[in-house]
């Protein structure tokens, strides 16, 4: 519609025409309002009933809710409007009209569950706080390349369907690729890894990640959205520099660019960009911490993994974003480098919001040897993954990176309560569609 | 490595460490020189073989193409070398060596097939002008989605499981979803759609699509990046001005900041963003144009669909980019609107790189009892697509969109012969890996 204007641009004194939703209707007797919705934000047509023509009355409050209607008419100023602005039309045409019984009501006056929400995402995402979530997510995935380009790393695409996983076979939807077996990728790791070898050396992915996990948790989902970096030349240290720096850059934007949305999740006053560096506690320290508390049925001892429970006693406790680091080596996936001189202690990392793990990385084993042998004490056949161990042959450097959710850092960005409100259309052990 | 600095840094007078691959070695008696690549260009090591430590030289004439070295050492000029600059090292160290054997030559004076690259795709982006491709590529997204941002778009994320395709079961991926059958989805159509009808408005996608066509040609791909739009209240007209502006500004933006990437291609001098409007030329038109050369065996008639022959006629014939309108409705997909007043003609449009078809798309059928009977006459059952047809139930706007074939604009815009040349692992009927 060349002639549309929006109704957040309608100034008094314009002849204007705006389109959108009818978002509800209010009829005092001699005077009656329509707010009309648009993607930037509502606006209030009035109706006076005796001096208007009768046909264009009657076709504005017939009109049902959520219908999409086109309104032509004059902007003026009028104070007790929502908007400061009222549209007093000469023209009504509905577009396209909407069945009056509803799945869910957009206006938000009556809530719906989350399961009904995602069957009808079209409608729940004409409420202005759910549409909020995902303006901002795409904020944060806009600040996090821009971020990843001012480190110098050229954004990458790796093939979703694949002949190996990165761990071997369990998790792995599989797939019949013109007869052949493969699978959904679970993680670009190998191939960003082939890439840090290559001449490009500092490489960012985001893009869909697939694991058949049976976990049907509020964090969890069966395809979620992988914000991936891989470094030549870095270190465990260097790379968790690299994430802490991508993680305030997504804070920043979202409270530079979106406080029109914060405002509409309710969460303007108490957001904040984390500031100060991220706290670096050991795997010790941190089960030190953890047992101190009392909280657990179970003293920890080390070689023990990080329960979720331990994790939220942990977070509560450090009150703001920390990386786990010196893992034991065993707890660690073997792909993930061995301290030089501890073999025992892993330079993996994580890096936890008070309420999640947000992101997996490490220094990568780059040496040939000893990679082909991590591949056979998981009981992987290394022949299976050659295409990835080959390339270790001919000059790999020292390597580290990184996997960060982008579902869990929006999640624990906007304080939402399931990982599900983070997506358009989840995916998880139950739900397929739509 | 904290301390490294990047060759194309490199100043007289620094005393640096560089580290990245050999290049290549020129023992010329008694000098040598070392050439060091890394993300950034090339240096000359210079080792004079009387004046230095011999266990130094030994190291540095000893190291196998493609070994991962760190060299620190001062910077002087030096005209004679190919960057004007040279570095006379004091310590050497082999960071990763690598096996003589190379599959592949990344100095280039060996040419590699395609299959050969492919397979070694970390030795062949170590090549400047393969690396130049990709770097070319990430700058294309990266102004595709800034130009999406001008335009008002909000990026999305749909999910690449789904429980049907876009248009029914055929050329679709099937895969195993927790014992429930599912398939890899072919485009996001139906999800951008609903989108489009939600308080979003207008939105895009950069991601990954599944084809199980069988076509195995220089211009498909199994996996390819799709690059899509949607928008509510665009007719098909304004659906195309939206693509010819993504189009351009990925051009411009590649003529603006890819100037060392093109030359490493060869291609900087007669490399143009395109200028002026994209012909519009009617299916008509353009079935004209094509019998008028009297190079096809066949006269085109009205009802026949292009073929990848007749698209090349017509490609020389216009000579740059170029829209064709106004299609037979019987040759496109049910879901693409007619004009309402003339039901055989469809709003659905092409737009043609001279070299092959880059997009398609048209405005789409918002009305919920076409739509249905449009699944019924494709011989599709409605009741599979309920998630999609029953939002148009609820206030659907009118709606136009398309989608761009990623590789396909970077194919085209650099001249490359085959597709497989802009993707960095694809997938084909006959490769799986790596």
């Amino acid at each position: 519609m060349e002639n549309r204007t929006y109704t957040a641009d309608a100034e008094p004194g314009d002849h204007v025409t705006v389109a959108g939703w009818v978002h509800e209707i209010r009829d005092l007797g001699g005077i009656a309002f329509l707010i009309l919705r648009d993607k930037t934000g509502k606006i209030q047509i009035k109706f006076e009933k005796d001096e208007m023509d009768d046909d264009l009355v009657e076709a504005g409050l017939d009109a049902a809710r959520e219908s999409v209607v086109s309104v032509t008419g004059t902007v003026d100023e009028e104070p007790r409007a929502p908007t400061g602005v009222e549209v007093t039309p000469d023209g009504f045409e509905v577009i396209a009209p909407a069945d009056p019984e509803l799945p869910l009501d957009p206006s938000g006056k009556v809530d719906a569950e989350l399961p009904t929400r995602l069957d009808n995402r079209t409608l729940d995402l004409r409420k202005p706080d759910v549409k909020a979530v995902f303006e901002i997510r795409a904020e944060v995935l806009r600040a996090v390349r821009e971020q990843f380009r001012d480190e110098g790393c050229t954004e990458i695409n790796t093939p979703k369907i694949v002949a190996t996983g990165t761990e071997g076979g369990t998790e792995l939807f599989p797939i019949s690729y013109f007869g052949e077996e493969a699978f959904m990728n679970q993680s670009p790791q190998l191939f960003k890894q082939l890439m840090a070898g290559s001449g490009l050396e500092k490489v960012f992915e985001i893009g869909p990640i697939f694991r058949a996990e049976e976990h049907n948790t509020p964090r969890h989902l069966n395809e979620a959205t992988s914000i991936d970096f891989e470094g030549a030349f870095h270190d465990h240290t260097e790379a968790m520099d690299v994430v802490e720096g991508i993680v305030k850059a997504a804070y920043e934007a979202v409270a530079q660019n979106c406080q029109a949305e914060l405002e509409m999740l309710d969460i303007a006053d108490e957001f904040e960009a984390p500031s100060g560096e991220f706290p670096r506690l050991t795997y010790e320290e941190a089960l030190d911490r953890i047992n101190a508390t009392g909280e657990l049925d179970d003293h920890l001892v080390y070689g023990d993994d990080l329960s979720t429970e331990a994790e939220r006693v942990l977070g509560e406790e450090v009150g703001e974003h920390y990386f786990i680091v010196d893992w034991p080596s065993e707890i660690k996936p073997f792909y993930i480098k061995d301290y030089d001189d501890d073999a025992e202690t892993s330079t993996g990392f994580d890096l936890m919001h008070p309420r999640m793990e947000l992101v997996s990385g490490g220094q990568r084993e780059h040496r040939y040897d000893h990679l082909v042998e991590g591949f056979e004490q998981q009981g992987l056949d290394p022949d299976e993954f050659e295409y990835y161990t080959k390339m270790f042959k001919y000059g790999m450097p020292p390597h580290a990176g990184w996997g960060l959710g982008g579902e869990r850092l929006v999640m624990t960005m906007l304080g939402l309560d399931n990982i599900r409100e983070a997506v358009l259309f989840p995916r998880d052990r139950q739900r397929l569609s739509p």
